[in-house]
């Protein structure tokens, strides 16, 4: 079978797995006490080119956005995002949870992206300072977007400078970061800090991590802040040198641009070969390792079949991601699948 | 230096290790739809002689006690549990934060062990269901207590009786159970559902795994419960096989037990070795892999020079822990570090 | 000036200070434990025609709402409600604080109430059981709906259906039940439990109370809840009798609905006059007590000036309330006033 | 019967229902933006000489403690106060569901008043930024205490900068006031503000309000997080002009002292009475109007029958409680009902 659910499927990059190997001596302080996890203090500093960022490990994306975005918020404050993001569709209300009931509100966009005129219109419209209405105080995008598509650098700073404008924070889902950094060939710090993003979810997990994230944190607030909430929501780990292990292994060298260029590279040759088919469709811009494709219902019910793995969006429209673990073959599978499963679809 | 710090000190053990590295192999899915997450359901059943038990794999202690015991809780609800428990002292509120304003009851015993009849006590003085009072909900209790003293199945049982005769739940923090399980030579039935215990955080970081605990569940309602409360928290890692893969080898052939077992034993060598010395003393009886030892300021002052790792609970407190990695070595070189930094100690 | 701005800014209607006056006597046990909070339990039950309804007084409306809607879902559930609702707009918050992190989601529909389609469209898409998902648990009703239209007792009937159908309880915001039920001349059960509401917030002091509103129940469970939601969330007060004493007077021989008809039939009156009017247009049916009118940007400039205070929604729109206070010499002023505005108004 | 329960069971003062009828006129801008609001503030200031303090109107005792300690504390914080505190015993968790998790802590005492060196002692024995431990962030006192006895402004003071030395806000659980500062004889400043105090819970409804309290705060940040806090958990009535005139009333020309002077004193004549009985003994001193007396089970049992109204708080110990409304007539009544009891009680 050909593994193009979810990058989350994907296992563990050989020089992470060794990471972890490597940190499996001797005895460490627990809970973030140990050197790896101050090591990784500098690595962030560095790969991020900025001299005070704090990186606190954890080993889910929930944890990191629901986390980051509770320091960021008041209890009674609203985070915007569009309408499709992670954390509003798929977290179950963690953010609501640890923001103390603080609410998310919807800003729509095309292409999953938060159109800035919206945004300004959203804040022009807020009663600032009447407690009747929950009071915006983050932006948090998404990057690449839950459809991935990509925000370019000056756009993350043309949004985050809409929202600081009205007091709040801005915070990024990069849960794969490493996807958009490499396809934009920027530099981190372009896309985060230099555009004014207070508070990164750095994914790690889907692009060959074992379990790690990292919340990264420009903002000095919000890191005081999550000394205290990554502990009593249970995501300080006890032998934390072995996350930090492997995210300083994760951002060294450039293993994170390299792994997620891997995957990148495979879905643009799958998109190469979809767009030479007829009855197949790209419902959205392909700009990381993610597309969405409409195809004959009856060609979806074949996929299994014919040996792709994918996840089922609509009766039409299904969502294929490749990883770092994606070989040339898995492509070369993956439209062969697509076009046997075309060919069994009856009246097609 | 010699480690005695903490049992969170401790490496992987190579077994747990190794499982790990078998589990990269292929794809699955994530969020714990995978083969090795199901497996793990069959070996704590089997473990744990239960047909229908559940388990939960999350990275922390405080996660696994936190969002089993909001599972337990109404949010009006009470915790009852012994005044120097883990939930009390050390996670900072985390039970209150799950359980939407739950809040915690000290109930006294000697030793760190809740007393049965100071129990019925707090219960029958319960104005039951009167709303301006938390009501008593859950007993948790903690095994081995904080101060590495054992009850005994059959102490377990009974408090655990008392405890479901007023309808509360009943929670077991097994953060280390393997070291009281090994110790008390019982079966793990024996000191949870079989004695009433409703659920259990199993404990597997401390002694050996990676980043892996268990919630335990012996109910139905909280099992059903905890699917929401465990993903909302952040606590559903995505490459959850891995969780998975670790607390199975821990759990396979005893691998837990005689993990513990050499815990165990290294602190009986210890204390066979520090009750011959003058000046020192053993505040509390040792019964799993810690001990509490009274020493003059001056000799704890010099305990680091002399390269043992520990502790200070107060000015003439150490605690010392044992875990799966001390050695032989290791005992030898930590009584010889105490009985130096007792020779250096002036005044003595 | 002519007070046109809410039914909040009125007084007390004069039988409802009698009643407090009356109940000024004695003394009597607090927080509840009093005889005109045991008999306000049989008014309700008489006024809704059901056997077993409790009511739980309250001081706001925004407790309530928030309460009844924390006691009927679970905190990883979803209240499912018209964007325009109350508890989206207007209570910061409240539900995702008692609810534990409850989130809201809109459901759309014209004229601000949920249209049936949408709803069952809604229920279609969820990941029932996935716990990635926030799980619709209440679907909350407002009636009348915050810009005063109306659902029949059969709409309100097949909208509950469709829910109750997914397992989800129904509520009812019913801040101004009073006013639809006089326009709609039907019985309060056929707009409520008979129609399958699980839970009402049944406003009494936009209608003349001092400060009471009643959380009337239909649903055992829910009401058990109530019994300690309520308390701890500050909203049983100690002098209970006093709210119990308004609710009473208001709910007794038919005040609650004559004291509606007089604010509805004003409203009436109201919009006979504007709708003479040229350059006066309504943006909505008026089924209540509550109009939106579009006026030239600077005729609603001048309303002020003219003697009528209401709400400015927008440049162009204004909303009018009238109340049980209104008079009828009120609604001519009014009346002028707009006319006046209109004639000030340069360029029209 | 003769009413000694509880203080809550009086009805209302005339002078304050009086002020309620009389601003019952006109209409007024909900939500506080009314006239009488605005005028509270100054007869705040200047009741408490204080040039800035701002006082929010809520309905019960527990929402005033609870949301004042909810804006003084972060989630991760400790409350400290003395375990027989009534927002440990009484309030059901409220300052955990409103403070994000909050907990409280016990300092204990003699008399159910802080002891200034255990309070010292906690303080010392905190790990201060270990986010294992909560961390004491607002010390709360109660005074009168829930035994009726006092702190003068000079302990206030002193446990007051012992708490803010180590950064702590200091809340003040005023629930009886008044009894405290007519007993006192000080005045309302020197045991809050100029004693250390932040913010202040001012208990009017014991004492003669229908349904009245204010938070009093002295601290702008925790003002600004209220003006939110309050609206979010439904405790902004929206014909605030009634519980405002209620507390105008109340503060003004001393009123709330003369009764409480009343209540004081006719629970010093009862003492004097009582104290010239055997069997009978006060188990705690008596310095405003509350009394704990132990008598013969017996006695105790006979009590009701006699005509008098208490609260049992022990097989051997009641409480008697007087209020503004108690008259002369009652204590010799009440004097009278012991008597009776006690000749009454087998074997004395």
């Amino acid at each position: 079978m050909i593994e193009l659910r979810s990058d989350n499927a994907a296992g563990v990059a050989p020089d992470i797995l060794a990471a972890v190997e490597a940190a499996n001596t001797g005895s460490a302080l627990a809970y973030g006490g140990d050197d790896l996890t101050a090591h990784l203090q500098d690595v962030v500093r560095s790969v991020f080119d900025h001299p005070s960022a704090r990186a606190f490990p954890v080993t889910s994306g929930t944890a990191a956005n629901s986390l980051a975005l509770s320091a960021a918020t008041p209890p009674w404050g609203a985070v915007l995002c569009h309408p499709t993001a992670h954390i509003v569709t798929s977290e179950a209300g963690a953010t609501s949870l640890f923001g103390g009931g603080a609410v998310m509100q919807g800003v729509e966009g095309d292409h999953a992206l938060i159109d800035p005129d919206r945004l300004r219109a959203t804040l022009d419209s807020v009663r600032w300072g009447d407690p009747h209405e929950s009071q915006p105080s983050v932006l948090s995008l998404t990057l690449p977007s839950d459809l991935g598509t990509l925000y370019r650098p000056e756009e993350v700073t043309a949004l985050a400078a809409i929202a600081r404008g009205s007091g709040l924070k801005v915070h990024l889902d990069g849960a794969r970061i490493a996807n958009a950094v490499a396809a934009l060939g920027c530099s981190p710090a372009d896309v985060t800090w230099r555009a004014g993003v207070d508070v990164l979810s750095l994914g790690a997990t889907k692009n060959g991590a074992l379990s790690a994230e990292a919340i990264v944190v420009f903002d000095d607030r919000i890191a005081e802040e999550l000394v205290y909430r990554t502990k009593r929501a249970g995501h300080v780990t006890s032998k934390m040198r072995f996350q930090s292990a492997q995210l300083t292994a994760y951002l060294t060298d450039g293993l994170w641009l390299r792994l997620a260029t891997t995957a990148n590279r495979r879905m643009a040759a799958l998109v190469a070969e979809l767009e030479d088919l007829d009855d197949v469709r790209l419902t959205e811009r392909v700009e990381v390792n993610m597309a969405f494709v409409e195809l004959p219902p009856s060609a979806i019910e074949a996929l299994a079949e014919v040996g792709l793995l994918c996840y089922r969006m609509s009766p039409t429209t299904v969502r294929l991601v490749t990883s770092w673990q994606t070989t040339e073959a898995d492509i070369g599978g993956a439209a062969d699948a697509v076009r046997k499963a075309l060919a069994l679809a009856p009246g097609v």
